[in-house]
């Protein structure tokens, strides 16, 4: 494949895009909840392909912004989202279908699922630590969560392990034993759906820059189940390490910055200019008024 | 909202495209499985809105075909997909966990899935019957499936039933008793984890034509797997009721069309030209050589 | 096509939801530019299906928000969107090329568009009026647009109604002669490469709801061309008559809400505390810094 | 960033995949048409990447399939397309306007384009070669396109080229000289709006192998504009030097094959068997009669 004249000197040529610090974990499984992990297969682009495709879009407005930083901040800060498209990462993820149920919701991602149609699910089931179990039930009954760190949560482990266990010992059966027997049992994509939600899969998936961080944005959020932001939290040391000026930005602008309505805007904006403001004249609902105050309140 | 000139006559108004044949049966369940359903909530557009979108695209060179369905079938033959879009249909679903997980890959579609994180999941689950059982274990075992329909499916189905209601049991437990008591249970998110993948769910799920035909081709097809099929099955028939034409077309171009490679073509060309051309000199893999002459002796 | 029983009454019978406002406009062409319009085909959905979709997927935890507008503006003000996918609309859209351009770049839509390929493309073409030119050259040139409205603005138009009219004119030839004489004529799709990116097309275009607010967002904000801008005002309009509640919380957090860095926002917080924060101590870029500063001037 | 014991070995580490052949000729511009090119900027996977993702989703079943040439080939066969997704490709082009709204109907794809609003847009402009005037008013002509080859080629090279000139000296009128001038000059993004769809344009475009294939498949067929045609003959040489499995298995069983109705298929299987049919008996329509006889004549 020749695009030219092979006799010539190719000023052109390009290498392709390379990030040291990703290199230098490639492959290499990052542990997740008991039996899960997250391991890059490979990846697309760094922060200046967007750099550099920013440019190519917005032109000469972009150029006045002088370095790369103030130019990404700039285009997370104004929803210039198409840059970070040019970035692509292929991810090998192991984790409970449960959590693989939330994630799939993310539909602009390529995927390949193993099949439990096809293959013999191994014996592998998710079960909580104490200390997951206490965040989760402290978030649903406002503090009394702590009390239950002790003698329930261990109650609940063992529960959990039982099903698991009988359940698998069930599919082995209806597999007609270890490995499967074809004379004696059902099909693989039939016996399987006893299993439980706490079961692994794995995946292959891979996702474009702008997309992950919208996952992240959802996903590293403390309304998010506990279990899928133990995922996303390595995933956000994966972008630091991929694409560490943008990830700044997006830590600043998405995960930690803030929406305000225009009436939930003007009320910080009559409190600066020294008004009182109270509930009733605020013009929010209850609900975001609430929801205003203690972003007030939140410590840094 | 006043497009124009009030007292001016309107003869541009429209009215919506209905189809009585759909309208019949508009929020009906149709029964799938032990416990699902498939319920038609809404739709938007027609055979003729088909049709209407091909001539604004395809422009005079369309206008020729004299008749819809001529057209819409030239349509379908030449993958011109994109008038079959702009209609669109949204339909209330309750399927097993593990029917949802092979549906949602379908990821041109709009979803809404009851929540488990925050509703209590209700003690249902998918129970094959006999026929089920001895279908899929049919395929696994080549003609032996029949002799499983007898004892064999019957303690199948204990055993599948004796599994989902120890682990609803233990999710009640969980909760802290029925309904869920805050002050001894866990979360509801986490609760749930040890059900199996035959526990039905629900969801609201919306898609336009094109991608609706594009999932129907691979899951009515004979190689999806038993449940989703009979899903599948009654999208024929709601296809059938609301765009007859295009359902006409979609069977006979794709459900039960054929695609040869250029290869096979040539093989069927040479032996309508009276020549004889056998494995060796088809130039075809073992597998695809297989394959076609399954295609040519299968009854129509 | 009968779901049950014919003989049972059908108590969950549904009929489509219906939106008055909207189906008194269906059809009749709302104006935009000098020869564009935006016509509503047919629509999906209402405020009520929102919600009705959000119960759903967000349980018992939205049915404590006791009304209809409450559970609307918490799910757009907490990025819930999917309810909102469930809402689809169809439109008929003529405006110039230049516009198409910038519209196609919304890539969840479905689209019939206009061929030059195999239609003759009318004569008509965009030229902007003396309030246009005057508004955009503003913007280029801080303040010194006014004194461009008159004469110039007049030969601005003179030269781009020649252009096009030179450019039909050659099309015309090209063609062979008006409506296009095939012996003597070179192909439509050929003929027409001259014709400017201000001549009309037209096509079909189909979004959901929540897609057709991100477009509004981009589309009807300052740092839109004007000329897409007119197209937009037009369809706030149309969301306004078809999804009331919508619009109001799509106008109060989205396109006039406000987003903040977390910088930013702590900026605000330590003046409400009386604390003085200048550029050096804000610990933002100069342009976030001057962006900050014009949100907090701006009359409301 | 370390997933691991530091000090331990990492048998898993990987490096990335690459393809010779492609890296030898990135960032290498290949021309089309008379000023536009394409070049490759980066990729992710190969064959082989494809072939394990196949593993994963497909299980056991497809390890049966000996090697990869055959696998791959049983993916395309029958339509098992994710484990295309898991390739992606970034490219630089240029390209006419127009060619470029043909291109960006193919929606799954990520595109940053020149920006026309900012910048200032060069003088380069496309003009058919009298090969592709012929070639192109052939088809609507049936055969009388070669007498056009001469004379008339020129005069309507002269035509387009004389408007294009003329409209890109009017473009620099209106931006108030070359370069533009702000003090006299309108807005960029209006004093563009004349200028002709033959104007070249520029973008990053990344897309997954699977949307190329198709893409190719439609651009790169005899219906397609003979300009859009040209690119996708570039694309699939670079198809071809990227996943050469992957390109055999695409021309023998996507571009080059053949798709019939049951009853196209049905009338072959008929004389297979000795039997008589004509366009009476065949079932078929009269369109799809005379398009099953020309694939039947058309020599390979």
């Amino acid at each position: 494949m020749s695009p030219s004249d092979p006799h010539k000197e190719s000023p052109e040529h390009l290498d392709r895009v390379t990030v040291a610090e990703l290199d230098a974990v490639l492959g290499e499984p990052f542990p997740v909840l008991d039996h899960g992990f997250i391991r890059v297969i490979d990846y697309m682009g760094s922060d200046a392909s967007i750099v550099q495709a920013a440019r190519v879009s917005y032109g000469t407005g972009t150029r006045s912004v002088s370095d790369d930083s103030a130019l990404i901040r700039y285009l997370l800060r104004h929803s210039h989202t198409t840059p970070f498209e040019m970035c692509e990462i292929k991810l090998h993820v192991k984790l409970p279908i449960f959590v693989a149920r939330q994630w799939i919701r993310h539909r602009t991602a390529n995927v390949n699922e193993y099949s439990g149609r096809y293959s013999i699910i191994d014996n592998e089931y998710y079960v909580p630590s104490a200390e997951a179990i206490a965040a989760q039930s402290d978030v649903n009954r406002q503090g009394r969560g702590e009390s239950l760190a002790g003698g329930m949560a261990t109650e609940v482990q063992v529960l959990i392990r039982a099903d698991a266990e009988r359940s698998y010992a069930n599919y082995e059966t209806l597999l007609g034993g270890k490995g499967g027997h074809e004379e004696s049992g059902i099909a693989r994509e039939l016996a399987r759906i006893g299993l439980g939600v706490n079961f692994y899969t794995q995946w292959y998936w891979k996702i474009d820059l702008h997309n992950l961080l919208h996952f992240l944005k959802l996903r590293a959020d403390a309304h998010a189940q506990h279990e899928i932001r133990q995922y996303a939290n390595v995933l956000l040391r994966v972008v630091q390490a991929w694409v560490p000026i943008t990830y700044q930005a997006f830590l600043d602008y998405q995960l930690n910055g803030v929406s305000l309505s225009s009436q939930a805007f003007a009320v910080l904006k009559k409190r600066l200019a020294g008004a009182q403001v109270d509930f009733e004249s605020s013009g929010l609902g209850r609900r975001e008024w609430d929801e205003l105050n203690a972003l007030l309140e939140k410590r840094p």
